[in-house]
């Protein structure tokens, strides 16, 4: 049985983990037949109300609110280890932009989260394969940019040009497909950057990253 | 194309919607060809920390919860109207026994929500299906219990026990089908009851029940 890591960053869109993004990670990678842990950073998040998109001051933790996805079974990021799985997998939602790094705000000169960071280099240097879907492979071009990683956040023109000033490259892709970095073992789907996807779509894409991620594991 | 309400309780299945569950049905429903509409009462819910499942005193609104799955796509729920839908659906979680009813506290005594209630009635009188799956059945049991209606919430003998006293009927079923009760159009999953079930299995079921509901409608 493969074992595949999923690293959370909250719990919902705009401040967090997109919700049907992760879900569908988790219904693909259970029909897959792998066997799951998830991991979020033990860090703050800064909430947004998901109705009129309005920031607030609120605080809430991106372990605790992830554990809503997860139900309870979520570890802190700082205790995954590459060693203990097969593959690693991000789904997106702005908390990777927020969150896990602060791309949302600095693009390409971005920094991204020590433990993130740590978790990318150590799956790529044990050739073990990263997916990653939504704005979340922008982590992995951040990180993986000197290897010429080629990734997919869909066909945005102006997040495709940040991406490319990483090293990395990019790749348009179709929502409910996907794309391979045979070289890296990265695979990522843009999922939810087509903002008008249907969830039916952002999980066949979601679904075919899956299957080649366990595929590779 | 046929219309669906998807009735959420919040985010997060110690206090609100289960959320696997609620991916699970906006997938299979979009899957189905169905446009889906969302909603939830503006009411509060009650947080409860989904790492250690403590209770806490913090509040937070339903509806602004709900809008984090429905990626903001969410109406209150004294705004739906049955005759603009061809059927509704309920995902579980606990939300639905804490906040669309006090059942978790009252069992086959509690109250309902009263918006809950009327949609529910006014389903029913109108002869369109309605579909809810984990604890979310027991709803249907306190409004329909006098019709007789059959649900089922998997194998659990106490609250099987429970949902007879409303004048329902309960059927066992396993976590990855479904029970239809074609007299008064309801059809019901178990999901989550089952603790331990994987998000294929839930899906599976609910894929189900979906494929029942939509064909009905």
């Amino acid at each position: 049985m493969k074992k595949i890591a999923v690293v959370l960053s909250g719990c919902g869109f705009l401040d967090g983990t997109e919700i049907t993004e992760a879900v569908s990670l988790l219904i693909a990678l259970n029909q897959a037949g792998a066997q799951v842990t998830c991991f979020a950073p033990d860090i703050e998040l800064t909430v947004t109300n998901h109705i009129n998109g309005n920031a607030l001051t609120e605080k809430r933790s991106v372990l605790a609110e992830s554990a809503r996805i997860a139900r309870g079974e979520v570890k802190a990021l700082d205790k995954l280890d590459a060693k203990d799985f097969d593959a690693v997998a991000f789904p997106g939602g702005y908390g990777a932009a927020k969150n896990l790094s602060n791309w949302a705000e600095k693009g390409a000169k971005c920094d991204v989260n020590a433990d993130v960071k740590r978790v990318i280099l150590d799956f790529y240097n044990a050739s073990k394969p990263i997916g990653a879907c939504c704005i979340a492979p922008v982590l992995l071009a951040k990180v993986l940019g000197d290897k010429k990683v080629t990734v997919t956040i869909g066909e945005d023109p102006d997040t495709a040009a940040e991406i490319k000033k990483t090293g990395a490259q990019h790749e348009e892709c179709p929502v409910d497909d996907y794309i391979t970095d045979r070289e890296t073992k990265v695979v990522t789907t843009p999922a939810y950057m087509y903002g008008n996807a249907k969830p039916n779509e952002v999980f066949a894409g979601i679904f075919g990253m899956v299957h080649e991620l366990v595929e590779w594991a």
